[in-house]
């Protein structure tokens, strides 16, 4: 893919955001979207590819969510930042001119999205790769909601490298569950509790969990100097409780 | 590597190719290397170091095929590109101005490939490196071969992150196997069918194993969003057959 | 943190040493930081991110040490690197419109030190991002000794990804332990012996163990094509000696 982008465009800056996403899991790529890509210059042109689909009908998407530019499968990998940005336009790919002449069925990365964020990069307008669609494919992006004793009760969306265990609860929500400090909230992750909401890691003692806001603005389950995932067996979809914890506190 | 390169030409736009290949797999690096190369610009340096033999007598090589050049180890590396491509020269590299000056016995990709690629970056002639060579390694190339009843033999040469199992057959034999379409066509993995010959790996169920031409124009087999080789315990080496299937069909 | 560095200067060239430190792993990340920076051109921006207090009261900082520049935190993670080089200078980092305006409790590398790396590679000077410490922390670097027999003492201190264990222990001591030619020495792994030092690591048989002088200058062992780390079960901070081997030889 990068020999593809720099055969079209030799200047361009081609930067790895991650190879650690999940494979196959579309709605984690999405996340992971979300959280970096506002750190990007204005105009970055974000090649996605998490492509179960690839060589099938699903179409190949150019999409303009606020500032930035994303070449993307449509099978949802766009859901996270296009619930969160403004989408100024997504057209479907359809200019065969832009895109290598001979196409695998299994590897469009290469072949379809590389080619295309090379001519982007060069100055091609989008207008030119396809026509406007209404309709690009939008995965339900899971939300945090109250249990009827007022818990909050959200689920596991990401897992770093670190086996930190990303939820999809946001500070607000759980500024709101708190009636007096966050320190008082537990969090419970499947039933079982992790440990006290923190401000950082080094809070609790090395090898004990806990929950802290992470970079993403959502709560995060962990282990100090640990790997919350890999000792508890997590996985994305798991749920997770905020409780306010032993009442007699 | 890429501070010893840098240091010597800071405009080089250095790419990671793949960092994923089997240690110490020279015939499986050179498959990767003809599977990307053709997809860089012309000119391109491939730096290539899978070098068991780091520190002893092998030689380091600098090559010509086609438009890219290499740098590697004389260990037959260079073997798929130089048995696909036009050899234009193969020098071995002597003078020793273009290596690091102290140089170690275990990581000459930093030592002695890096500062030859700096070198040749900054514009010196590949003349200067070293005289031509006539013999450079060249490990035999594992080809496909017809059994006595007609039936495509081949083997695995290469898996990649997903545990797709790429073998050595390429579209051509498969088209010459299947007298009608070739989804009658069927694989066979260590004598354990896989499953059919589609177009695109969600012809079938996830979880449904099958064949398809991949990305490098060779069959390939998987598990629709599943990982082969860690399911099924598979290796480079492993035999392939390519069956026409149930006669009844 | 690509995208916050790119942002701020989009024509640096950015590159990844290593993402396979030991997750918090703080003096495995410091000998890795000596083993590397010597080869980066003049005024390289180190951004050295093994953080386990991120977020609590650690200070960051930026340090020149020889001709590097270095961005990291105050946990020791330069301990290698300022007790081999000259120290020009360190610096608590303060100055607060050189960070993200939004900082998280868990990711510095992107709110911290990424910016003060993108204005650092923009031209900021050094002295606008705080004042001048005396006492940034200095983890004590393991050192090898002599036992009353004369044998070398040290510890592994580092593993890399081919399985092959760095020690402590330098040329210079080797060659002092060294009697006649060093293939007389034999490495000993916890108690156990891995095989003869020698010139590199082809010179045992595949599959067979031994101690070469590695790429950093210091004694490192290895299983030739195969994994020691893995094998053994090794860790930093296993015991490694040197010995003169059999006496009849």
């Amino acid at each position: 893919m990068k020999g593809v982008i720099l055969s079209l465009c030799p200047t361009t800056a081609v930067v790895d955001l991650c190879h650690e996403t999940a494979a196959y899991d579309i709605l984690g790529g999405s996340f992971l979207l979300l959280s970096a890509v506002r750190f990007f210059p204005a105009g970055t042109i974000h090649v996605a590819v998490v492509d179960p689909g690839v060589g099938g009908p699903r179409r190949p998407i150019l999409a303009q969510v606020d500032d930035q530019l994303f070449v993307a499968p449509d099978n949802g990998l766009l859901s996270y930042p296009m619930a969160s940005g403004t989408v100024r336009a997504v057209r479907v790919i359809t200019a065969r001119e832009y895109l290598l002449p001979q196409r695998s069925a299994t590897f469009h990365g290469r072949d379809v999205f590389a080619p295309v964020a090379g001519h982007l990069a060069r100055g091609v307008p989008s207008e030119r790769f396809g026509p406007e669609i209404a309709d690009p494919v939008r995965l339900p992006i899971p939300r945090p909601r109250r249990d009827p004793s007022g818990r909050l009760v959200g689920e596991i969306v990401w897992i770093d490298r670190f086996g930190n265990c990303i939820t999809n609860i946001p500070t607000e929500d759980l500024e709101a569950t708190a009636a007096g400090p966050t320190r008082r909230l537990r969090a419970i992750l499947d039933g079982r509790e992790v440990g006290p909401v923190v401000q950082f890691f080094a809070e609790v003692a090395p090898g004990a969990g806990g929950a802290v806001i992470g970079s993403t603005g959502h709560l995060e389950l962990f282990i100090n100097q640990g790997n919350l995932a890999r000792k508890w067996g997590v996985e994305t979809g798991a749920s997770v409780i905020v409780d306010l914890g032993h009442p007699a506190e």
